[in-house]
């Protein structure tokens, strides 16, 4: 069967790195807050509100969660990785999660010693939360900013991972292909987006059978739309929506994904609807060249920065400079953005394992942006792109 | 015309409430980095990713962006607010962007001053960023935190905010008729939920028209769906998703909101796949009184801790005590979950313009989850039910 979800086997390996780690920098206990960690971790999804939790690993015994009294069914039917569950009823409470938690870290024999955290406050201090932190209540433990241990483990994809990102590839790309079916003059984005969407999303559901099950809250199984890049907006990156319908000569920039066992790919691409003008084009082919400098540039033991001075270099002799907007590309996977950076500024090297997504573009303020997205994988002696639609403008072109 | 979004005018009566808390405690500048309090208080979206910005309003003089260069063009399409606009080009850089901020806070001269922050860093710090504190970068700027200033005006909700919250409320009611109207046994709870949504998006759109513009990313104009909370799943109050597909029998915990100008109400109702058997009616009558027990007790000046006891002592002598998971509501508008939170341990006072959430529920692991939201406005005189989706069992139960 199709990997869908990352294995207990792995999710055991990592606390066991993760201990690894403790012990290599004499820390008793990691006391996490992020809900990325705990699934990354345990494969259990917590939805963050205001209600603080932790998940404290040990450098041995249990893992113990503290959190509030809702997700106390909810954590055995995800994980056996955590066998110590420890609630608070709600948030504020007469008596405030952190004191809670204060307590529960003597119980579990946590103070007088180490620990590690990734973040200083005790909690994740969302949605209207407030609190003091945990480093007031418990004076005699010594807490150690290391939200690195989790970072670091992340930033190079395992075998399971890259299954998983590769199969998010193939819905993502069955979106995008309906996204570009579906798209006409006339037409609200969203229709098209959500039409794609659903329909993408049930034929993967249909294809992968009853153990698909997505694992994050509000997204689509699998997307495809255009976050506000219409016409003249797509010349914002980060457009959120248009007013206006779609029409004959917009450009279009896209975003397609797929959410498997908690993973995605970065696929986007630029579309023109009808005939390409001449500037249309000149933009498109230097994005293009721009895109394909990178992908040659992407190689196990290159610097990050060189990727991206590699495409800034394409853009300037082009004459386009000064039209663009952001760096070349992030590390993804579990999280839409994450190191390491293909950014001018990262002189970290590129490792076999490493995902990143690869998007030179370049954009003119009134007119348009044009900027594909691929997801790249560095392996031993190159790359594998994970992403496979197609990148030319002849493919790209929607005829009206 | 309807209302569709918050007018200039009141964007600028919250700045100048600002100014008067800023000059009232003897703070020089506001430095915000959380993009609802950007949103809350320009009207521009700003999606959080690793790259930190920052809005800054001074005491008096110009409110300053700080933040990554692909915003620049964005700023002034939403917002005629911020007219200085300072940016590094991307995240991490050459040079840090902390250092960027340090320098552009000499530039505006709010060096030496006393300024409050809704956070301490400097940046909000999500999704893979790190970063040394702003606090550090200018040891001669006096921060304090004060993330209570947006947070206690978000509190009371004017009259514009009322207006769209209503009007969220209309197109939330109609994406919930669809997704009841929508579902059957064998069905995905997926396909379901993405139809309504879909067919409710495209009806809102049409009504409201040309001047209609979602202000969120990655939520359906209009939605309606289960998260997850299916069969025995709906016991757990933050599921997100099942394999499985409905079937009659099934208890079903739904949820629908609608983005009308970046506000949502809250609906959520509990619907039964076919006859309901006699211990699902008993659990259903039993939330249902709950319910209209803290409607009752909902009004001006009364305290929030008093709704949650009234919720509870219902359940306690129905013995349901002991199938409670949380608290039974919370404040809403711009965010899921906002303060006031109708939680036994605030004794804080009910304000007319406060809007809250009042979800009463129970919960038997195993069996299913009895849950139902409305979003109620506290008027001068008691309460405005702003959802009005049928609450009774036989408007719930769905033939099969």
């Amino acid at each position: 069967m199709e990997r869908l979800a990352i294995s207990e086997r792995e999710h055991k390996k990592r606390i066991e790195n993760v201990r690894k780690t403790l012990t290599k920098r004499k820390l008793d206990a990691l006391y996490l807050t992020s809900g990325v960690s705990f699934f990354y971790l345990t494969g259990y999804s917590y939805i963050a509100t205001e209600r603080p939790a932790a998940l404290v690993i040990p450098v041995d015994g249990e893992i113990t969660f503290m959190g509030p009294f809702l997700e106390i069914d909810h954590i055995p039917l995800k994980t056996r990785l955590i066998k110590n569950i420890k609630t608070y009823y709600d948030y504020p409470g007469k008596k405030h999660p952190i004191d809670h938690f204060a307590e529960f870290m003597k119980d579990i024999k946590l103070t007088n010693k180490r620990i590690g955290t990734d973040n200083m406050a005790g909690a994740a201090g969302i949605w209207g939360y407030t609190g003091p932190p945990i480093t007031k209540k418990l004076p005699k433990t010594k807490f150690i900013l290391a939200k690195d241990i989790v970072a670091d483990m992340r930033l190079v994809k395992s075998k399971e991972e890259i299954e998983l990102i590769q199969e998010s590839a193939k819905w993502a790309n069955l979106a995008h292909s309906l996204l570009q079916e579906y798209t006409a003059p006339d037409l609200w984005d969203f229709d098209v987006a959500i039409a794609a969407s659903h329909e993408a999303s049930m034929i993967m559901k249909k294809t992968l059978g009853p153990n698909y099950e997505p694992q994050h809250w509000g997204s689509h199984p699998a997307s495809a739309g255009f976050r506000g890049q219409v016409g003249e907006m797509s010349a914002i990156p980060h457009s959120i929506a248009t007013k206006r319908h779609m029409k004959e000569g917009d450009v279009l920039v896209t975003g397609a994904g797929a959410d498997v066992g908690g993973y995605s790919c970065e696929l986007e691409r630029t579309m023109i609807l009808g005939e390409p003008t001449a500037k249309q084009q000149k933009y498109f082919e230097a994005m293009l060249k721009a895109q394909e400098e990178a992908f040659k540039t992407l190689k196990p033991s290159a610097k990050c920065s060189s990727v991206d001075k590699a495409t800034a270099k394409v853009f300037k002799k082009a004459g386009f400079d000064k039209l663009t907007r952001h760096h070349t590309g992030h590390g993804l996977g579990l999280e839409g953005h994450e190191p390491p950076w293909l950014d001018i500024g990262n002189e970290a090297v590129l490792k076999p394992g490493m995902i990143v997504s690869c998007e030179p573009g370049i954009y003119e303020p009134g007119f348009g942006g044009f900027r594909h997205s691929d997801t790249v994988l560095i392996t031993e002696d190159g790359t594998e792109i994970i992403t496979y639609y197609p990148r030319d403008l002849e493919s790209l072109t929607i005829p009206t």
